[in-house]
């Protein structure tokens, strides 16, 4: 555990034990038992082991100068290694949002950056249309991207540089960061009984409570409730773990309360772009059993008539055919994206309709878009394209 | 009537006439006579009169060199008038969105401003708080803010400057601009014999019919209905009425349309503030029989390890004591004010609560806000608040 701050928890008597491994958990003793052999009775226990990062099955990943991203201690070893070693050239495998933000962090220290990714086009969760968008952001900022290949291999070069080896060819660089997403970290909760949902992430209800009496889990680690797809999935966020924590906090306190669950909203910034998601594409919303329509529309984070940098806002709306439900919303633009997808979760928040959208009251002046907003737009769009 | 593009609406056999006073409308004749005499039948007629900028009784407002600012011929007016006279010196009277925006404008091409108020503190709709914060947002860019001033007068010096009378004093200036608010303009519903609602605005229904058959009214001269307070209320914005324009027609084309009516969302930007509002403010959620309690939360417009420009986002929340139903929201800030208003207005448009607000799914990431939202924040104090 990584606390900046454990004397503050000190200060109102809770005790944290920094670097102190957990063997067991025995939850019928109601102990935990440390490395060192020593038992910590509990009368509840939180279970926020978090997530992983997922390394690929190829040889080579454990050479020196391989980096994974999953905590503070991976950026500050990373800061170290490019500092110490005076890397010059990085190579990112993956094309997710953590990608894309270290690639600007490399960008920014100046290291030469090439993003490997075995699919076309990066950020896979937004629409191709939006993938393009990034591709010319990266691209603007000096940043390759090599699309559709497989990472196979990494060794060392007689010379110390790093070759990689991909289905496209071989590329060499001083540092790999391999950024492929994460799985939950679930030993512990497994080893103490507490049973995993159907996406391998730890089972809770909306207390947070695992299957196992007096076992909470929180964070990454578990499961969340997706409002919309109407089923337990496993995100991944910070302000979700957040939010789990101080509802499992207020249970074990004694306080009735139940985490309402998600709706999916995420954002992230790459370079000047800003790109937001929210709800579910069209892919997701079939599994969850819905009947998608989309549409995208294109316009101006701002009135157009201000818009001298001819900026552009992109927003991609899902909805049920069958219903008119909002299932979902992407955005992208420079400037104006984050705002218009967390209306949109909002939106999605209540179960509103295309029709409830289409004409809701937004905040409209020029500085901030036009009097027909691209929610607006995109609503109207998309509900003609339904009837 | 100012259209910009008339030969749009030519082109699709709609023929514009600009510059056509309507002297009388005949509902029983179903006639609209012209100024000139002339006669034109209707079927269905609109009413869009707009409104008129609000005119002080005093002495002097008619001098050359006194302005209000309501259409796009007046800010032309203006902008001559500044070129021609060579004005460096201007005075506001007023303080709201209209004078703020102003005020910038005429910092933007070098005219000392001068804002005259009759109250404390600008921009009457936002909490004293975050009214303070634009006092200092003017002050930053040199625009003086003169509070408690009533406008007694203006008379023509000898020297051919401006002098306006208040009741702090007298005061010079190139160019006056009275930004005083507005009144709908109700003249030619009335003579149509359309009901007036409470607020002195045309009355509507949901399909923006007014109470003479075949007559419609649309715009600042009609009234909207407001969801929040349960009432019709006249707003006087451009995406309502644009709104509002839409509706009507698709009624009067034979589809079954209805405007869902308005939450009050408004926003505005002076200089690097932004500010929006959404709902009622304590006093208006009064008068609609609702028992508010509020809370102001101050934080940042992005994560606070992000912001080394220190960069301030204020909140403030009004929501109903009996029910924890949301009410109203306020933001200012340097960024992010905007976007938190307009997923307040959805929250709004779909009558959440705070419970609902204060756990809410939103697109986290550190360059757009904390994990904990300013939106969950502010829910949650004032949720203690309640209980």
């Amino acid at each position: 555990m990584i606390a900046r701050t454990p004397e503050k928890f000190e200060e109102t008597g809770i005790r944290v034990r920094l670097h102190t491994p957990v063997d067991e958990i025995d939850t019928r003793a109601g102990e935990v038992r440390l490395a060192g052999g020593e038992r910590l009775p509990y009368d509840t226990l939180v279970v926020a082991t978090g997530a992983a990062a997922v390394t690929p099955a190829v040889e080579g990943v454990d050479h020196a100068g391989v980096f994974v991203l999953r905590n503070l201690r991976d950026a500050q070893d990373i800061k170290a290694y490019i500092r110490e070693k005076g890397c010059r050239k990085a190579l990112i495998v993956g094309a997710g949002f953590i990608a894309m933000e270290m690639s600007e962090g490399l960008a920014a220290i100046g290291v030469e950056t090439e993003i490997v990714y075995r699919g076309k086009l990066p950020v896979r969760r937004w629409d191709p249309e939006f993938g393009t968008m990034v591709l010319s952001e990266l691209e603007r900022h000096h940043v390759s991207f090599l699309p559709e290949r497989d990472l196979e291999g990494i060794e060392r070069g007689a010379d110390g540089r790093l070759r990689m080896h991909t289905s496209g060819g071989t590329l060499e660089g001083d540092i790999i960061v391999l950024a492929l997403g994460v799985r939950p970290d679930t030993n512990m909760a497994r080893q103490a009984g507490c049973a995993l949902g159907e996406t391998g992430a730890v089972g809770v209800d909306e207390h947070l409570r695992t299957s196992q009496e007096g076992v909470y889990a929180v964070g990454d680690c578990c499961e969340a409730f997706d409002r919309v797809a109407g089923r337990w999935v496993h995100v991944s966020m910070g302000d979700v773990a957040n939010k789990q924590g101080r509802i499992a906090g207020r249970n074990i306190a004694g306080m009735a309360a139940s985490f309402p669950g998600i709706v999916g909203a995420q954002s992230f910034k790459i370079f000047d772009l800003e790109l937001g998601a929210t709800g579910l594409d069209e892919e997701r919303a079939r599994g969850a059993g819905f009947d998608p329509a989309s549409t995208i529309v294109w316009g101006s984070p701002i009135a157009g008539s201000l818009n001298i940098e001819k900026k552009k806002l992109g927003l991609k709306l899902v909805a049920d055919t069958r219903t008119g439900r909002l299932l979902g919303a992407q955005a992208i633009g420079h400037g104006g994206a984050v705002g218009r997808i967390n209306a949109l979760s909002a939106c999605l928040w209540a179960g509103m309709t295309l029709e409830d959208v289409a004409f809701m009251d937004l905040a409209y002046a020029p500085p901030f878009g036009g009097a027909w907003d691209l929610v607006h737009i995109g609503a109207q769009v998309l509900q003609k394209k339904l009837t």
